[in-house]
């Protein structure tokens, strides 16, 4: 391993001599997320947690997830899956399609291990599953995935779920699990009530749809969904029995955009995760830092500066990005380590081989993201 | 490893059975670019390329840009660097400030092994690096980098720039090895006009600092600077001795929106560099596939869809994007697979393990990309 490629810290080091630019997890934010998480799930019966390892990509984290009550974890793809079971973990939803007969093949083999769901929308795929779920001489549990209101993937009546359902019923290597139900453009929708009237809308749907399949006689173990934007809503639906939220445990700048029922910022989770990073030039006029596009994820804007309230930001290149200060306060000098909130959590993270749990100002663990990458 | 970090493909494998998504390198085009470049160099005498690996992050490129007359590399980060000195590339010129402790004595160490240099734009990093590069027994070859219009790092003045250069002479374990003077911003300017201006600065102001250094009897053995944007201004301007381009190798479509002095699209540079994607879902109506934030950098923009004129990749997820079709004209079925040209290639190529050669429709080499997150 290149030596850059390492960890950036080891326990019980002091935080200033992390290496940067790193992840780091402010562990007592974190732990009241988990903490909060399953407490508010545990409120209503019959309601599970299956915690979406995409935001992490972290075996360690998936099995604290599961020590606090989730009955396994959810992943999008084969590979994030394949690192999860290596990690431990012995229950994993793939929440997409997967298509292509090597990763079928790959996912099959995983079953071997592990209870191992995924989701169709077509019969070709219910077909291509069954022929790998056979010649891996494993059972796959396949969930009817439909269009909810995200427009992306699913069916879009219950009819055709019934049909798809059916047809993985009667498929050798496959078991029927129910339904995904994943509202996904909800989650970042900004004002409490259109979260509400969006998920109103996904029940209604995702109900509707379960009812015809009771009526043909098929059960639906699983009506999964949700995540950190509205599972509240699902929580309480009635309908949905498992809740794939994954950003709680981080938050970032972008869920800090929702609002709540009285129009504040959300803020029950509180932002555990920072990129740590140093300024490594003054000599403009402004803070250049050593964290640019390579160190976040761009999709949700520019991460903030976490610690100063007078700090923006901008102008971030491949591999840095300049800081600026409005107005009088305390500014960094060269050498400096600073905290950023990243825009995104997720494809963050992915860049990262490591999260350096941090409390008390001490390294307190080094985690690795063994899926970082595992993008197939 | 987790299973889906091993290579996506393997030699002489037909190009449609490679796992996706994952990046294939057309070399034809590939080969064409490096060969371009190098006849462009050679024609004026004095001047070198030191290509900047941190596009391809991939020891296998530098080595074949050496090949082809290259001097060495540039890296951003020291991560960079030790993965292209563990690779076989003994030239490496760090293009910014090393700033830390930690950081500098991984620099020095690798002196023992590689011509080393790195940038300085503050009187304190002069310090530090002499006592990283003393405590290693190395000798560290130091470029001051001063701005030239760029307003990132860099000292703003000849005279600033000449009492560093006396410090680095006057630093055990330094050696002066000239200016750095990378127009950053002039890259992407659209109109060649713009471009040629802002690089007509950069040159005067570059020229005048050599001057100053003259006056004072100090040689700038390096004048170095230039990227995929400029470097024919900066290879005929009698000042720059080592040009930094990097992107040419792969280009992208952020550079696609280059203008040449006729105002079309900048053209002799071919796009090289490919996501290789997956139709996973078609039930909604439209063709979603497996590459989303984690598979392609967001910062400039969504990729483009090659091989179908009429097609239009978007609303990326994490994991996923949305390709729809407008007009007649062939659409992809499910399990298909289609090229999209990365928005921008550096922070792109750092999101994948490997790089997958294809020529004639077949894998002829696949490399690993072994400074991907080599961040620090």
């Amino acid at each position: 391993m290149i030596p850059a490629l390492h960890p950036p810290a080891s326990n019980a080091m002091p935080v200033g001599e992390i290496d940067t630019p790193a992840l780091i997890v402010d562990l007592n934010a974190f732990d009241a997320n988990l903490a909060l998480m399953a407490e508010r799930i545990a409120t209503v019966p019959n309601v599970r947690l299956r915690a979406h390892a995409k935001t992490h990509k972290c075996p360690a984290i998936g099995r604290r997830q599961m020590e606090l009550g989730a009955i396994g974890v959810c992943c999008q793809k084969v590979g994030e899956a394949q690192a999860m079971v290596a990690g431990g973990i012995d229950n994993v939803l793939v929440t997409n399609q997967i298509v292509g007969q090597r990763k079928i093949a790959c996912l099959a083999a995983l079953a071997k291990n592990a209870w191992i769901g995924v989701c169709v929308d077509h019969a070709d795929n219910v077909e291509a599953l069954s022929t790998g779920a056979v010649a891996a001489k494993t059972t796959l549990h396949v969930l009817v995935e439909i269009n909810v209101g995200a427009n992306r993937c699913g069916v879009d009546s219950p009819q055709a779920a019934l049909d798809l359902a059916q047809r993985i019923q009667a498929a050798p290597g496959l078991r029927f699990a129910g339904l995904q139900a994943y509202q996904g453009s909800a989650q970042h929708k900004r004002a409490f009530a259109e979260r509400e009237a969006a998920i109103a809308e996904a029940v209604r749907r995702t109900g509707e749809t379960r009812t015809r399949l009771a009526q043909a006689a098929i059960d639906c173990p699983i009506v999964g969904g949700a995540g950190t934007g509205t599972f509240e809503f699902e929580l309480n639906s009635g309908v949905y029995n498992e809740l794939q939220a994954g950003s709680y445990i981080f938050m970032d700048a972008d869920y800090g955009h929702n609002l709540d029922a009285h129009g504040q910022p959300e803020a029950q989770f509180k932002h555990s995760l920072f990129i740590y990073t140093t300024v490594m030039s003054t000599a403009a006029g402004h803070y250049v830092v050593d964290a640019g596009h390579k160190a976040h994820s761009a999709d949700a804007g520019p991460p903030l500066v976490a610690d100063f309230s007078n700090a923006r930001y901008d102008r971030p290149s491949d591999d840095h990005g300049i800081i600026t200060f409005t107005g009088d306060g305390p500014c960094p000098a060269l050498g400096d380590k600073l905290r950023l909130i990243p825009g995104h959590c997720d494809p963050t993270v992915n860049l990262y081989d490591w999260l350096v749990g941090v409390r008390n100002d001490r390294v307190e663990c080094v985690w690795q993201v063994t899926a970082r990458g595992a993008t197939r």
